[in-house]
C-alpha cells in the first residue's frame, strides 16, 4: 500500500485513544509488566511515544521541509523515556501524549503538504537519504508497532496461566 | 503472573473499546487489509471475536461449572466469521461485539466464582483436562493476541512505504 497522507493521519489520530482505552486505570501488574530484562512495559512505551512527538517526527519533517544546508537529522534517543517522565502516572503520560499528538497533527495539517514536498529528502544518520513520505509512513507504522507491542507484553503475562492453550496462542512466544 | 479474576476482567472489559478506537470509521484500505492469502483482516478479526463470545468462552465455562456427565467442549470453529456477519459493516460488528462482551461479563460477575470453582475441569477436544482458570486466562490472552494482530496487519501495509526504516520496525516482518 502506498503512503496516503489522509489515511496515515487517520491512524495517527487514533493511537492516543487506543492506548487510553487499553491502559488507563489498569493495574500496574499489567502496565508495568515486561517481556523480561531490558524490555519495555506499556508504561515505558507511552513514554517513548511522547519523546517521539517532541523530538522525532515533526522536528525531522521540519528539517526536510526547510531544505537548508544541513538536512541531517539529530539522532533519536530511544531510551530518553527512562530519564524523562519519571514519577508521572500513566494517566498523566497518556494525557501528555494525546496533547502532543494533537498539536503535531495540527502542525501537519497547517503545512498542506503537496506531493512534491512529500518527495523532498533529509539525511538519516544511518540510512542516508530518506523522503518526507517515508518519514510519515514510519510514524504510522511505528505507532502500530508499539500498540501491538503493548498488547503482546500484556498477553505474555498469562503465558503459564493459559496452560495447554499456549500452543494455540502464538503471541505468547513471539 | 497468576490468573486473577478481577485483573483479567479489567482487560476483557477494555477490548471492545480498544478495537473501536483503533478501527471504527477507518478506511477499508486499513480494515480489509491482510498479511497475505489465508490471513485475517481487522474486519475478520472482529467477526472471530464475536463468534468466540457466542460459542466459546462462556458456553465452555458453563460446561465446566455444571460438572455434568459430559464435560467435553464443542470444538470451536475458527472460521465461522467467514459465514456469519457477512454484509455487516465493521461498525455494526464492533457494536455487536461490545454488546455480547458486556452480557458475558455480566454473566461472569453473577457467578461470583470461588477459587474452588476456578479449579474445576472440563475436557478440551484436543488437550484433555483444562481448568476454568486456564479457560478464563486464555480468553484474556486471546483478546490481546488479536488486538496485537490487528495492529500488526495494519502496520504491514506500510512495509514498503517506510523505505529503509523497515530495518528498525520488526513488526513489519513478523
Amino acid at each position: 500500500m502506498e503512503f496516503d497522507l489522509e489515511q496515515g493521519i487517520a491512524v495517527l489520530q487514533r493511537t492516543p485513544h487506543v492506548l487510553r482505552a487499553m491502559l488507563a486505570t489498569l493495574a500496574p501488574a499489567w502496565t508495568d509488566a515486561t517481556e523480561g530484562p531490558e524490555t519495555w512495559s506499556p508504561y515505558v512505551i507511552v513514554g517513548h511515544l511522547i519523546h517521539g512527538e517532541r523530538t522525532d517526527w515533526i522536528p525531522r519533517a521540519q528539517i526536510i521541509l526547510v531544505q537548508g544546508a544541513s538536512r541531517r537529522f539529530t539522532p533519536y534517543d530511544r531510551f530518553a523515556q527512562f530519564r524523562e517522565g519519571r514519577g508521572k502516572s500513566l494517566v498523566e503520560l497518556l494525557d501528555e501524549f494525546a496533547g502532543l499528538r494533537a498539536d503535531n497533527l495540527a502542525t501537519l495539517a497547517r503545512w498542506r503538504l503537496t506531493g512534491a514536498q512529500l518527495a523532498l529528502e533529509g539525511q538519516h544518520p544511518e540510512f542516508g537519504a530518506v523522503t518526507l513520505r517515508q518519514l510519515l509512513a514510519t510514524w504510522v507504522a511505528h505507532d502500530l508497532g508499539h500498540v501491538a507491542q503493548a498488547a503482546r507484553v500484556m498477553a505474555k503475562q498469562y503465558r503459564e496461566a493459559v496452560g495447554p492453550w499456549r500452543a494455540y496462542l502464538p503471541i505468547l512466544d513471539r
